[in-house]
């Protein structure tokens, strides 16, 4: 209710400050009777822990974490699976110089007129460090998923500030430090440079992430509110720096008339995918493609206008360790808040409806 | 749960078919004393009820509200609001083609795969009849928010298809059919003949709807999932055929640095707004600026290509009373969708942090 | 959230006031599929409804209940079901009164407190006839618990103020204006008298109701606060009047020993139920039994001290219509909760769980 | 959701096993701006916790609680409050012989039947040792009213088995093991010797306990199914081994009359308080009074007849260290549940209604 908890059935409550003494998170519904351990969970977190290139921040957490209840004997079992991540390189230090003052277009702001108190080390409750704990309860989510029906998750950055990325491929996307779908070399290349040149200017830059979910049984999703596409926006809105949000044709869809939007049926399936994967908030049983953007990083060493406190101008300027495209790391978070939307709605579709209806081959 | 209920404390329950003896709402959480009867309902109803130019559905309804309870003495008492509409002009002839058949782009096949029954009069559920409940309810929300904060909305349409409408002022909403924020005559006449064109063509257009809400209090929104952005996002992705949402400076964030996008401030406020008034989830005091894109209605007389129940190949026109473009009359509903979003989070606010605290009127 | 909807998963919201137009409820989460018009839910209206006998209130209300939405073609749709009952017979000018100050034991005094303002035509929202909504809603809930599982549903009044009414057989209840399961002639007889005296006397009485499910599957409730007989509690405690309730051997707990009070168990089932069917807060598969205390009617003729709005002391007797016992009409009511109760841990377990796992029927 | 949280706007979320690594709960909704520190939580829960006298389970936990999240010098942040025990005492060896049978009058059944897995280890989720985080939290809710209101809550054991305990007074109750209000130097001493035959019997017995809050505010509630009285017995449903729950009267109203039950007002105030504080669910500024019942602990020493999971005949015996009267330790419980229902309602009532209406202090 006060906005930690992600999920109804699947419901996952995060705690946790960047720089106080742990983070974590209590899954509660998860199904019985899953096999479950650290070695399940431990790679999630790994593909968006921090200091895995020069690109992303420098802070060095391994990211451990120790599951504290819910598995016995290696099996869900039903109560809550409590997730623990103690944080290990807190430099508080490196923020004393925003605590009485608001970096431009950060939560500072916001947190401290909300509160009147709040937590300057690392962002506090704010920092994207705060993601951590969701990637690994959606492991548990894809886990089961998996199992369940076959559903897999694909992300990508397609856009890098002003570089776009054209999808070649997934299997490239493990071999860059960007999530980039492409085997181009020469555009990494390009990538690479654009970022050097942003952390000698002390600038950061936006980007473009693009997720898929595949196998996704027909029929998940409420008709009105919690419409697939509705809770699938939300979720994503709840990743840090995001400002946009699309499914399917998203935004090209102003432009486009009926009779090309609407995907034609035939025996052998839909012909064309515009709808996303979902058709009156209810997954068809296609490919769910979701885009989203994301906001340069407001954590930058380049002088800005602003105020303190009181009210008084002052100039700011962001030392630290920050991540100059938070973008960069943001394809895993992607990826988890979609599988943590799927399972919720796949445990809400099993209690409304039973066993969930899989399409025949043909139409999914 | 089941998804038809928006709002944690100020909730809208809706219930009703398109074509069934009525539909409407129950508010649960509206504070106590506020004046209310339904001449403050019913002008939000008549700007969204349909038949009100040759450019949207021919369906003849008065949409006239009836409050059932909750009111005494022309006085709100904190006890459940129920707004009943009774449903006056169905002709469900118009559907039948349709019932055995899954239209291109409709809910007609997820709904059927979900439910294993539907009710095909009209979409049923489905139809965006559906939305003028909310309108309803946020007739409440809007008159509250006004009362307490001084909130007040605006909305129009930035583009119908690829006719880019650039804004001019709120006071030409009322004036044109389209809810063009517009006094340009030539570009409302390019609007009109783009949609007769696309009445004798038997197709349908998208469009892109921006709304505004101005003068909100700080503080609204929470940290992590509840974020103000997110909570939007979900509610405008509930409304029929919207595909895409962006806050603030949206996808333009991409190719943003941050020294361009973080909105400075100095001691008279913000310099620009690309937070669309909105940082980490929580209210600025800005203006919250949205903009939604609705994709082109899927009920088309032009033949297509789709399959029937059993799976056999069939070609589906639909005839029918139906807007050749949903986003004509979205304006209103997006509105609405950002009020009922802001009373729920102005009354979460109050229960964490007491009395809202109302920025200085220099950064408001 | 504001405390008019009952239940997660099959969601009832009710609305109305004992003397506004209408009154009603909103189902949200009835699984589809269900044969359903309103000749399954006027049995059940019609046994809680007032006017029967003259020892309740003499209030002549058909109770005649219009399903709005959520059926078609005589079928469940998943749908909200929503469902109207016009009140007919509002004498409000029976309660102006008591408007003005408050009757001692009667919701007057705290509505008038938490609000500031409140309806006091009837009892407003806080009157027994906001029962009914909840009666209608949960005879879909016992029609379709009885399909999948075959639960059945008994209650009966067990103590009229100091005459106890020891149990003869379910058969029975239906024959006396009381609920009272017995055929014993002498003692509702006894009854009769002492209500008539009560009614001479312009006072009022308590009463204990007894309420059972039969058939209910193995596993239903959550581990620590939603168990099963939590949400029993609640349930009850949410029916007006009531002060008690208790599961199983309730009290007399109290004074037994562990040797006595846990049920063994044999390849044939359980030996005693002191449970009252749930063990750890999760059905055992025998019969729920559930117990509560109705107090008195506060509205009573016999002038009583109170005071005024202002805090002056006033004597306040109570014309109108009253039940001079509610709990004579509380059997179906406590009935209808403990339904209501039950589906939803159906749905939920369905959501956690997959199929409902049914007991041996040795062990159920 | 699936029954691991208590409370919609103070809501704690509990998480782990009897002898698991670690038990704990994250609050989210706490307000921000409450001084808070392990030392304003660890006095209550050494009031609960075991080996305190030869009466209750002989396992050794310090229960040392670490605060993780939510506090920033001292004081709360408005953001999660993670609370973290470790498990010390954990011999799941004493366990080993229940792990294939059930005890009679134990969860074992039907968890095993709910999720077809279980922890059997010290009853695992079951085990009363998960009420420890709930105390801690209510330690936060507690500090929280008594600042706000000057709430204070007080409890006692009433009767155990059939030794009923004179109300003398609160000071008492810290002075005997058994949280007893009583002076009588003999009757502690009864008490003593029953609990003492108890264990050489190898039995166990129930108690009653009641608990009571003072200078409660006025208008705390809701009207319909969140009644004040409802989440009352809700939550102490949620308790392990409760059979039954009173308000005020309790089931002594079943025989009183209506001009006897209700509580006349005066200008001095209330005249008595049959309503144990609340009238239409809705508190009246009184003193709230509860009373419930427990049952005996189920695991005895005394051999009793069973079933194993196979079905078969069995006789258990439970060893390892139980309370042999789980009522005992219960009275900080009851007082938590009671302190987590009135902050939640106190939160609410602040949404809905803004600052909460403090009664004149002659009707408080």
């Amino acid at each position: 209710m006060s906005g930690n908890s992600f999920g109804k059935l699947f419901t996952v409550t995060t705690f946790g400050e960047s720089h106080g003494p742990a983070i974590g998170c209590v899954i509660d519904g998860c199904p019985p009777g899953l096999a479950l351990s650290e070695a399940d969970i431990q790679p999630e977190l790994d593909r968006r822990k921090p200091g895995t290139s020069r690109h992303v921040t420098q802070r060095q957490e391994s990211d451990s974490v120790e599951i504290l209840s819910g598995v016995y004997q290696g099996v869900t079992t039903g109560t809550p699976i409590a997730l623990l991540i103690r944080n290990e390189d807190q430099r508080s230090k490196d923020y004393g110089n925003i605590a009485e003052s608001f970096r431009p277009g950060h939560a500072d702001y916001t947190y401290w007129h909300k509160y009147g108190v709040r937590d300057p080390r690392g962002g506090g409750r704010s920092s994207a460090r705060l993601t951590a704990p969701v990637v690994g309860a959606a492991a548990i989510a894809k886990k089961w998923l998996l199992q369940q029906y076959g559903t897999v998750f694909h992300g990508c950055m397609s856009q890098l500030g002003d570089i776009e990325v054209p999808f070649q491929s997934w299997q490239h996307v493990a071999d860059n430090p960007f999530f980039a779908a492409t085997g181009d070399a020469a555009l990494i290349a390009r990538m690479e440079e654009a970022m050097d040149q942003l952390r000698r200017d002390g600038d950061s830059i936006g980007a473009r992430i693009e997720v898929v979910a595949s196998k996704v049984p027909v029929g998940l999703g409420q008709p009105i509110y919690d419409k697939l596409d509705a809770d699938i926006a939300y979720a994503m809105m709840g990743i840090n720096a995001v400002k946009g949000i699309e499914i399917g044709a998203g935004f090209k869809s102003v432009a486009q008339k009926g009779s090309e939007h609407g995907d034609e049926l035939t025996p052998e399936g839909f012909v064309g995918n515009n709808s996303g994967g979902m058709l009156g908030g209810i997954s068809t049983g296609q490919d769910i493609t979701v885009s989203i953007a994301i906001k340069p990083t407001s954590s930058i060493r380049t002088p800005r206008r602003s105020i303190d406190k009181d009210g008084n101008p002052v100039m700011v300027e962001t030392f630290g360790r920050h991540d100059p495209c938070v973008g960069i790391r943001a394809t895993p978070i992607a990826e988890a808040m979609l599988a943590l939307v799927l399972i919720d709605h796949a445990l809400m579709h099993r209690a409304q409806c039973g066993d969930v209806r899989v399409a025949t081959p043909k139409l999914a």
